[in-house]
């Protein structure tokens, strides 16, 4: 018998069928032997549809109020999978965040999770009952209403899973896994059976869409080891665990393409102390995530300041650095048409040559590399949107993740 | 400075349109110096289609799902409300039921009021904010959500009027208060200016569609005086209140009609002590609220036992009094072709000839009596329903409610 914690995103829980065949593979598992406490997302179209409603109504809706409105979709979830559940005859019983004690920060919108009282999952567990917990919310210690934002429901499923020491942790999804890199794109890519914590963050930071980062954080942060797989069928999916020594054998284990990033760059920046600091503080101020950052080498004591932010933010920071640009008398410009290629493998720690191997494949290919940035782990080129694809599928046959 | 409470139904908050409407009409009542607290109901529709997406998933929900589920069409309106609010420039703060401290009994879907605590309501009061509540919901002592039923809403409103001790409760629907009659059926029907909490009750009971009367009931039980008012203009509407004195002028407050009840006949039932006693177990173990009861004088030793029940619930009768009628050796017989007709008027009190008008109207206009059932304040009878509306026209003439 083992304590299992699933999810199930939007898409597994769209409609009345689907739910009732997530209720179907709980009641096999459970018919098993197991224990489950299983975490839903809204079905997939209602936050967007609240939202819209929202906007209708003011063009900036409270943040309190609207943690209040998108915390109901997860509610008709709960309530219809439990039901779906007994349906088939398994006992079950349908919990809210705050219900499932979920305590989070007071931040609207974006809570974090602090604590979690599992006393009363763990009683109804102990019953014989499935506990059906609502995603992507929680209840601050006042008693109001938070949500986690982008991706809360992994993080619920994962903390919830580290709060009752579950056995396993699955997240269901609507693709089968983790892959080297975009099937779509690559039609070699093959799914990952095992891959790091670390790995997994640096591909949800390079544009892999599986995951958020933060809720790989989490799980890093206190190993909860889970599992990425498809409510779609029944094969196996990539497992998220802490890094094994076998692991660095495996060079590079995915390759991923992000083209949703912009490019700006700060042109005859008076190259002396504080003035970088001006201008990242301008875009910290306004919420921006800066990426892959380069500065030239000063001379004539002016440089060049390049960096890369999310293409949707680009107007937000261009605003942001008015005032910064116009003090310090330098100039902007914004590049949008580019493409973030990364390789990722824990391997790297341990092997020479992975950077000479990937500059190469891409000459090969006739890509010209605009900027580098690495990390332990990870090396990322900025390189032109139009050659991106090419470049994902030579890269991926040099490093041998076309064979199994 | 006054303390109000005011109540919007399902069709006054049913689209974004009618919730900005609300927020002005909120927004000016509040310009004027009043205090407001509101309760909002979920925008009519949204009720039935939960109610008919958990049926597809499930013939017989749980209870207690079904309220996890059917509280999140208040919780989207109080949200709605808030944000309509915030854009007309009013501060105001949204509240389910539990955090407005309303406290229940354990009876799912029909859960009962048992405290509230108003502490954290009149801390956002005195900061001059409007506070929005989720109506027909509450939580019970271990933190389960749970609805109040049918007319829940009014229901919250009146409670929380009490609770707080509000200076009014404006209970807002689509009609401009109580009428003498159904003015779809008697032209001349006129709106009550005023009318005391037993003849509503009484109203309610016959065939009224405007209020619950457990709403009432609650009402009178507290003296919680509340007026019924229509939220699409502006027109005052009728006072619920306790009896005065001046309220005894009026013999005849209004005419109900009833066409969704039903006809019982036991026919041939063995006249002994017990029988009757076994009939009315069976229907109260079923939940059958019985209304009007006539027994004849029984010869030979049987007799003809006769009651009215609400029409939907004549084939879940006949399942609950089949083993009665065959233990008995009696027969059952249903008919549902008629109609109920009442007179209500705290006048009866100390008027005589009412009985005496109403029966010569009736016969004046060729309408035969099948059944009669008085209270203090109400006469009913049992007639054929093809007759029924141009009974109650008549009787509304005779009992000269056309004139002011």
């Amino acid at each position: 018998m083992a304590l299992i914690v699933q999810k199930y995103g939007g898409t597994s829980v769209g409609d009345v069928e689907r739910i009732k065949k997530v209720a179907e593979r709980i009641k096999s598992i459970r018919d098993d032997g197991n224990q489950l406490v299983v975490i839903v997302s809204a079905r997939s179209g209602v936050t967007n549809e609240l939202i819209a409603r929202a906007k209708a109504i003011s063009a900036d809706p409270s943040e309190r109020e609207m943690d209040q409105l998108l915390s109901i979709g997860e509610q008709e979830t709960i309530a219809f999978t439990a039901m779906a559940l007994h349906a088939v005859g398994v006992p079950a019983i349908s919990y809210t965040g705050a219900q499932a004690g979920i305590v989070t920060d007071k931040a609207y919108t974006k809570a974090r999770i602090q604590s979690i009282d599992a006393a009363a999952m763990k009683a109804d567990l102990a019953k014989g009952n499935v506990i059906i917990v609502a995603g992507f919310q929680g209840i601050d210690s006042d008693g109001q209403t938070t949500t986690l934002g982008r991706g809360g429901s992994d993080l619920s499923a994962i903390a919830i899973a580290g709060a009752i020491k579950a056995d396993k942790c699955e997240i269901y999804t609507d693709v089968d896994g983790v892959y080297t890199a975009d099937p779509r794109v690559v039609k070699n890519a093959r799914k990952i059976d095992e891959i790091s914590y670390d790995e997994m963050l640096e591909l949800a930071s390079s544009g892999s869409k599986v995951m958020q980062s933060r809720s790989v954080e989490f799980a890093k942060k206190y190993d909860i080891q889970f599992e990425v797989r498809s409510s779609f069928n029944h094969n196996p999916g990539t497992l998220v665990k802490e890094e094994a020594a076998s692991m660095e054998k495996v060079v590079v284990r995915g390759v991923a393409v992000d083209k949703n990033q912009a490019k700006l760059i700060i042109h005859n920046l008076t190259d002396k102390p504080g003035t970088a600091a001006k201008v990242f503080r301008a875009l910290a101020d306004a919420n921006i995530v800066v990426d892959m950052i380069v500065q030239n080498v000063g001379h004539n004591g002016v440089a060049n300041l390049t960096f890369t932010v999310p293409s949707i933010e680009v107007n937000k920071a261009k605003q942001a650095l008015a005032p910064v640009i116009n003090e310090v008398g330098a100039k902007l410009s914004a590049q949008e048409e580019f493409a973030k290629l990364s390789v990722v493998g824990v391997g790297m720690k341990t092997h020479s040559g992975v950077a000479a191997t990937l500059f190469k494949t891409l000459a090969d290919v006739g890509v010209n590399i605009d900027l580098i940035s690495t990390s332990e782990i990870r090396i990322t080129v900025a390189i032109d949107q139009a050659k991106a694809d090419d470049a994902a599928r030579a890269i991926h046959t040099a490093f041998g993740l076309d064979k199994a």
